[in-house]
């Protein structure tokens, strides 16, 4: 095959149904020549040939794929994060040159990113960690966009990205969040949101199902009605579409028939992973974590189905206001999703003062309005948040959603309760409401934690009218000492 | 210096205070002579010189000790882990022959000492990492000992550790836990119970004292009388005994003196990281975790201390019989410390699966009733129940704590209540109640989950009716297909 010699202005390399699908989006904006290679050529051929209205430029080798790109040349990877993601640049630095740029748009874990990102940079090529989110339908129609790297790649890249992301109010959905591993970190936190999000409104369902005996359908309305308040977001709209699916086969609603064990597929892992070495607590995005663990253990779920509650599993005392149950676990689901939100850009503040990297968290809160799963209203709030303070300690003081938070307040404690009293499970309901009243309390009991590190391990404590540092000698007279910091 | 050729039979490498208590407590048993080495000899001179009655061998040369042992060679590493483990184990394996055993004695990461047992096996060295749990009193006077490694070297190591171990009811608080890494997994699992532990014990502190208006002194009697009941425990005992003492230069109570920000030296951490890999939920040892990073961000908690609550900070309901609802809280108490030895003993089944590790969950519960900070009468049961069944799925559905459960049911869910009530932080005592109503329900609303992540990212499900693996085309005619399983 003969392929015309720098015909194309950017190139994909992995032609699974993500990459062909980023593929057509750069091919059906104006100016872009995309340049397609794949492992195997018949993955290529097919793309070509089913979409001839793209002009792709098919390329069966990476000599080809190099020869056919405009300099400096720009490659978007999209195969699975992995070894296979090394092996693809591998071959990229063998056949381009200083000043070209290989892009990662895989779900690669941030660390590799800056390991990779720190070896392509020895040979002068540019390399960017993007994350990408939206899933297939983002990747082919406009995704979310967080490319890290090296500035000099986002001049080259910024104008592609900018016309292929989302739009949301006017702004395409891209920024470049920060250098090396900075964007997929970001990207990894939004996993671990969705992940919060989604158990949020998984609860939120269990408990209106569970107190009120409303059927799925009837709570589809319910999820309905409050996409139209300060809940709208995708997977509230999404989550009234599922609720109200009927099974063709048993006549009965889907949710009803899908087996409740739910799947994952590690990024909100890694979330609470590194959130865990930056001493960040996101306690909500770990209970969902959790919640779809212990979902996925039969053999234990199989043996626990007799375990006492209080009252009998069929005995779930029914709330006596149905409406008024519904509104408090409305605004308990935004008062926990605020909390979740706020434990998240947390992560983001932290990662990025421990890497340094220098990321905008309003701009990225608002790359998060278009295209990605956790695309919400609320997004503009924060937005607003850091916009008006930039250097925002904790994401939940900011005063709309202290406001928000204060309003919430007795529904949120209610819900909360219930759950409780019923027996039925709300690990991340109550563990948000549990960490703002940790957040938000004059003391801690921490201090009785140092004391008994400090009798069992000599740890040694900190007293709040001095400084230094001090050990009690448990096991001698218990007169208190200074002692050396080394803990 | 002259050293006598083989007058030992065990070596210590390392002599901080951990290494220095360790050869001492070896010393101390009939039948052993130790040889010590240290980085820098004054450290070693120190120590010969000050316990003449220990009969060490001291030696300042990696030659001068290997020459100093009978073979095989023993010697047990007290090093910091990390690098410096490495550092001597490469000098040990210079001087030591085929046959000899090292033993890591540090605290190291499970996955650094089954690459280091496989590294060292090379040379015909026998690595044994081994768990030391009980601080600095307890290497002195008898630790509990969790030993990994091969088989072969348990031969030799077996009685000398036995010897040294702490004693509980009759019986040595060490056993072989496993090949490789087992020993190290399972004192990483140990502390993060001790996480668990201490955040519990300090929650139940906290609401006692904000919810009965008792001082400290009071709340130690309170403690001092479940020590002699069935939450029996060191953790209880020394709580008593921080809640006691009284801070001489302000005459307050120490507890009140000490800062409240929580540290932490990172072994929980690794257990929920670890945990998350294996697909193991151990949320209240996560709670402990990040309620002890809450506490230690000052930055946060000053500008979180307006945020609203339901009542004032100040107007806490007060409790109206102080007893029923201490009572409330033992009970909690006592539940939620069954659900996280429960997801510890899980961490490990799952570990132990994974790694390819035959470990006596029982014999595990048995080591850790002497020497260790965890130490409890409370383990005697999980032994039970694992002696009755050792392939129990779920450690809380054994019988001693299905009736523990039933009998704390009412209280438990009364304590959560009041906490989400008066807004006093109790992050892991309902997290672990919603851990428990998640796993005795029929239905979890992970089916949703599954719904939603087929709806956007084609994730597919299961069907409770038939096998296989289906996807909506939720974007189409909504109609069910076959799928291929690759979610």
């Amino acid at each position: 095959m003969r392929v015309t010699e720098q015909a194309a202005n950017i190139g994909v390399v992995g032609l699974a149904v993500m990459g062909s699908n980023l593929a057509r989006n750069l091919a059906s904006r104006e100016g872009n020549t995309v340049a397609v290679f794949n492992r195997t050529y018949a993955k290529t051929d097919e793309l070509v040939t089913e979409h001839p209205e793209a002009g792709f430029v098919p390329t069966s080798s990476y000599e080809e794929f190099a020869a056919a790109l405009q300099k400096p040349r720009t490659a978007i990877i999209m195969v699975k994060a992995g070894a296979g993601t090394d092996a693809v640049i591998d071959e990229l630095l063998r056949v381009f040159e200083p000043g070209d740029i290989i892009v990662d748009g895989g779900n690669a874990l941030f660390t590799d990113t800056i390991r990779r990102e720190k070896a392509v940079r020895e040979t002068g090529v540019n390399f960017v960690g993007m994350g990408v989110s939206g899933g297939e339908e983002g990747a082919l129609l406009g995704p979310s966009l967080m490319p890290g790297g090296p500035d000099e790649s986002w001049a080259t890249l910024g104008p592609i990205l900018k016309s292929i992301a989302a739009v949301a109010e006017g702004e395409p959905c891209v920024t470049h969040v920060g250098h090396d591993g900075a964007g997929h970190f970001v990207k990894m936190v939004h996993n671990g949101i969705e992940y919060a999000d989604m158990q949020l409104i998984a609860e939120a369902y269990d408990l209106i199902r569970r107190g009120t005996g409303k059927s799925p359908a009837e709570i589809a309305d319910v999820f309905a009605e409050w996409n139209r308040g300060e809940l709208e977001s995708y997977l509230i709209e999404i989550t009234a579409e599922v609720l109200r699916q009927v099974d063709a086969a048993t006549g009965e609603p889907l949710v009803d028939v899908i087996v409740d064990q739910a799947g994952a597929k590690g990024t909100g892992g890694w979330t609470v992973q590194t959130a865990i070495d930056l001493g960040v607590p996101v306690s909500g995005i770990a209970e969902a974590v959790f919640a779809r663990s212990l979902s996925s253990h039969p053999e234990q779920r199989e043996v626990s189905g007799e375990l006492p509650g209080w009252h009998d599993a069929d005995a779930v005392p029914p709330v006596r206001d149905a409406d008024a149950f519904i509104e408090n676990v409305r605004l308990a689901l935004f008062a926990s999703k605020i909390v979740a939100y706020s434990q998240g850009f947390d992560e983001i503040r932290a990662g990025a003062a421990h890497y340094g990297w220098d990321i905008d968290l309003g701009a990225v809160s608002k790359i998060w309005r278009g295209g990605c799963i956790i695309r919400a209203q609320f997004l503009n709030r924060i937005a607003d948040a850091y916009d008006a303070e930039p250097g925002l300690p904790v994401l939940l003081t900011a005063p709309y959603f202290v406001e928000a938070l204060g309003r919430a307040q007795a529904a949120w404690r209610r819900t909360v309760v219930y759950a409780a009293t019923a027996g039925i499970p709300a690990p991340a309901f109550s563990s948000s409401l549990a960490y703002y009243d940790g957040l938000r309390a004059e003391r801690l009991p921490a201090a009785l934690i140092q004391g008994q590190r400090d009798f069992f391990g000599a740890h040694t404590y900190k007293r709040i009218d001095k400084p230094g540092t001090f050990h009690t000698l448990w096991s001698g007279d218990r007169t208190e000492v200074e002692a050396e910091d080394t803990h």
